[in-house]
C-alpha cells in the first residue's frame, strides 16, 4: 500500500487522519477496523453513491468483519434541509445508536455535511468517517469539520464544527464522476494556489488537463497538496475566528450567484466559485491592489480548463446586479452589517478586509453581468 | 451586591461564571453588558416566565443601553421538539443574526435546553447566555452544557454540549413558582447530597422545609451547593465519558416513570427522580450493597417534603413493569445493549455500574409498583 498517502490533521482535541489513494473503498476495513466498535457502523449514502461504489464498501467491511448498516438518501441537494435532516435522523435513531456508534458519509458533499451534522447531535455526538467520493468533498468539504444543512434563508446556515475520525479519499473513486462535476471540484483545487501557493497554481497550470483527463498520479498530487493546504490553515483557526476565511476566496461572489440560479444543476458550487475567484481578481484589479496581469492569467487558465469564468458563461440566465447584492448581504460572514471579502495582491497572496463599498461591488456587478 | 455570590465553572476551551442572588434579572444589565457585542441580544422566553418576569429584564436592558429582541414561546415541553427547534431556528434567522449574535434563555428547563442547542448550531456556534427562572433550571439544567430536543424516540436523544456564556440565577424570581414545581426542583437539589455528600443531605433534612416555604436565604444556599457540586463534575467530565453520569442518579428510572405518563403534568421531571433516587436506593439494598437504614432516611425525606417517593403516589396511573424495562432499555445510557444504572452504597456514595441483571431490574419494578 505504498501507494497511500497520509496527512495528519492536527487539532486540539481530535486530530485525525486523511489517507489519500487507489482502491482505498476496496480495501476500507483495514482502515477502518481500528475505529469502529463493535456496534454496527451506520452508512449514510444516496441512490447514485451506492449504484457505483456501495459494493465494494461492504464487501470490504464484510471481509473484515466490520458490521454495519446502510442508509441510503436520494440524491441532490433537497436532502441538506430540515425534512432531510429530520427523516434522517428518525432512520438512525431506528437502528438505536449507542454514544460508541459510527457512522460512515459515503458520498459527496451534501451526504457529508448532512451525516457530519447528524453526528454532532445525535445523542449529543457520536464519531462520524467520511469518504468522500466527488473530487469536491476530498479537497474540500471532507475535511476541516464545517457540517450543516440549508433554510429558507439561506445555505448551511444551521450547522457545526465537527471533525471526523478519519477521512478515506478514494481517488479511483473518480472515475466514475461526469467531467462536469470534476471541472466543478477541479475549481476549489485551483483556489488553493490562488489562496496562499504561487508554485500550486503554476503546477496546476502546466498539469491541469491531464489531471482532470484521468491521470491518477496528478490527481493524488493535487488532492494531497489540497488537504494539506486545507488541514494548514484548519488546525490553526478551527472555528473560523480569522485566516480560515480565506478559504472563502471567491465564495462570496460565489453563493450569490448559486442562490440566484437556485442552487440548481445550472450552476454547480465549484463552477460558482470558479467564476467568483475571477470577480474577486477583478475587484482587487479594480481598488488598484493586483496586476490586471494575474487577474488575466487566473481567467484563462479556469477557462482553458472549461470552467466558466463571468456569470454570462451560465447558460439561460439572466443577472441583476441588485439581487446579488441582496444575496451577499446575507451571508454568514456579514459583521456589523458590513461584508467581508477576501482580495488579493496577485496569484497567491490573498487577505480578509471589511473595506469594501457597496458602490464598488455595484460597479464590478454590473461589469460582471454585462453581456 | 455583596448579597451575589459568584461561582467559577473550569472548563478547557472556555469556562463560564454562574451568578446566584436576588434579584438579578432586575440587575442583569451589569453582567451581561460586558459580554454582548452592538448586535441586539435575542432573548427567548416563554409565555408564563414573559407575564412574570420579561419587563423586569427589559427594563435592565434599557437602563443599560443594551439593545435587545424577544421572542416568545408558548409555554410547555412539546417546544423541545423538531417543529418546535425549526420554528424558533427560522423566527432567529429572521432577525439577522451574526456570528456575535448573543442569545439569553430566560426561563426553565424547555427554554434553556431549546436556545442552548439553537445557538449551537446557529451560524455554526453563537454565544448564548442562561437566566433560569425555576429552581429545577438554576440547580441543573442551565448549568454544565447538556441541550437538546425530544423525538419520538426519546427525550434529549438529540442535542448537543454546549456551555452557556454566563448564568444569572435570580433567587427572587422562584417566588412566582408554584409549590408543585419548587418541590420538583427541590429533588434535585437532594441529589446532589445523595451523590455525594452526605453533610449537605443532613442540611437539607434540617432545612429544607424553610427552603421550600421561602426562605431566600437557605434557597441561596442550597443553589449554590448543588451548582458547585454540579459544575465540580462537569469540569472533569464535559462530555460524560465517565463520572459525569453520577448526575443521572436517579434518572433511568425516571426517565420512564415519565415516558409511561407520556411527560405530562402528571409526573413533573422532579418527581420523577424523587421516586427514581428511591427506587435506586432499594435496587442497591436489594443487592446487599447499602443498608435499608438508608434507603429509609431517604425516602422519609422526600416524602416528608411531600414528593412522591413511590410510582403508585402518582393519581390516577396504573404501571406495566415490562412498558417500564423497555423505556429503561431505550435510555442513552445504554453500552453493548447493556443498561448502565447509578447504585449506591449509601447516602453520599453513589457509583456507575453496569452489573445488574434484568431479572433484579424486573423484581424491584415488580415490587415498586405493586399497590
Amino acid at each position: 500500500m505504498t501507494q497511500v498517502e497520509t496527512l495528519q490533521v492536527d487539532l486540539t482535541d481530535r486530530g485525525y487522519q486523511i489517507l489519500v489513494g487507489p482502491n482505498l473503498i476496496c480495501n476500507a476495513a483495514q482502515y477502518l477496523s481500528p475505529l469502529i466498535s463493535d456496534k454496527p457502523a451506520i452508512i449514510i449514502t444516496d441512490s447514485n453513491v451506492s449504484q457505483h461504489h456501495l459494493e465494494k464498501l461492504t464487501n470490504s467491511m464484510k471481509d473484515g468483519d466490520i458490521a454495519y448498516t446502510v442508509i441510503t438518501l436520494p440524491a441532490g441537494e433537497d436532502q441538506k434541509s430540515f425534512k432531510g435532516l429530520q427523516n434522517l435522523i428518525s432512520a438512525i435513531l431506528d437502528k438505536k445508536p449507542e454514544r460508541n456508534s459510527t457512522l460512515i458519509a459515503f458520498g459527496g458533499g451534501v451526504v457529508g455535511d448532512l451525516t457530519g451534522f447528524l453526528a454532532s447531535i445525535i445523542l449529543r455526538g457520536i464519531d462520524f468517517i467520511q469518504i468522500p467520493t466527488t473530487l469536491l468533498a476530498q479537497v474540500d468539504s471532507s475535511i476541516g469539520g464545517k457540517t450543516g444543512i440549508n433554510t429558507q434563508h439561506g445555505k448551511n446556515l444551521v450547522g457545526s464544527f465537527y471533525q471526523p475520525r478519519l477521512v478515506l479519499s478514494d481517488t479511483t473513486a473518480l472515475e466514475t464522476l461526469p467531467r462536469r462535476e470534476l471541472l466543478a471540484g477541479y475549481a476549489e483545487i485551483v483556489k488553493y494556489g490562488l489562496i496562499g501557493d504561487k508554485n500550486f497554481f503554476e503546477w496546476l497550470e502546466q498539469n491541469g488537463r491531464p489531471l482532470v483527463d484521468g491521470s491518477q498520479k496528478l490527481r493524488k498530487h493535487a488532492i494531497i497538496a489540497s488537504c494539506r493546504a486545507k488541514a494548514k490553515i484548519v488546525s490553526k483557526d478551527e472555528k473560523e475566528l480569522g485566516n480560515r476565511a480565506l478559504l472563502n476566496f471567491g465564495h462570496t461572489f460565489g453563493h450569490s450567484l448559486e442562490a440566484e440560479t437556485g442552487f440548481s444543476e445550472k450552476l454547480l458550487h465549484g463552477e460558482a466559485v470558479s467564476i467568483g475567484m475571477v470577480m474577486a481578481f477583478d475587484l482587487s484589479v479594480q481598488k488598484g491592489i493586483c496586476s490586471p496581469k494575474d487577474a488575466a492569467q487566473v481567467r484563462a487558465h479556469l477557462a482553458s480548463m472549461g470552467l466558466p469564468t463571468r456569470p454570462t458563461d451560465v447558460p439561460n440566465q439572466t443577472w441583476c446586479s441588485d439581487a446579488l447584492l441582496k444575496h451577499m448581504a446575507q451571508d454568514k460572514k456579514v459583521h456589523k452589517g458590513k461584508m467581508t471579502f477576501i482580495l488579493t495582491r496577485g496569484i497567491g497572496d490573498t487577505f480578509i478586509t471589511s473595506e469594501v463599498d457597496n458602490t464598488e461591488v455595484k460597479a464590478l456587478l454590473a461589469e460582471a453581468i454585462a453581456v
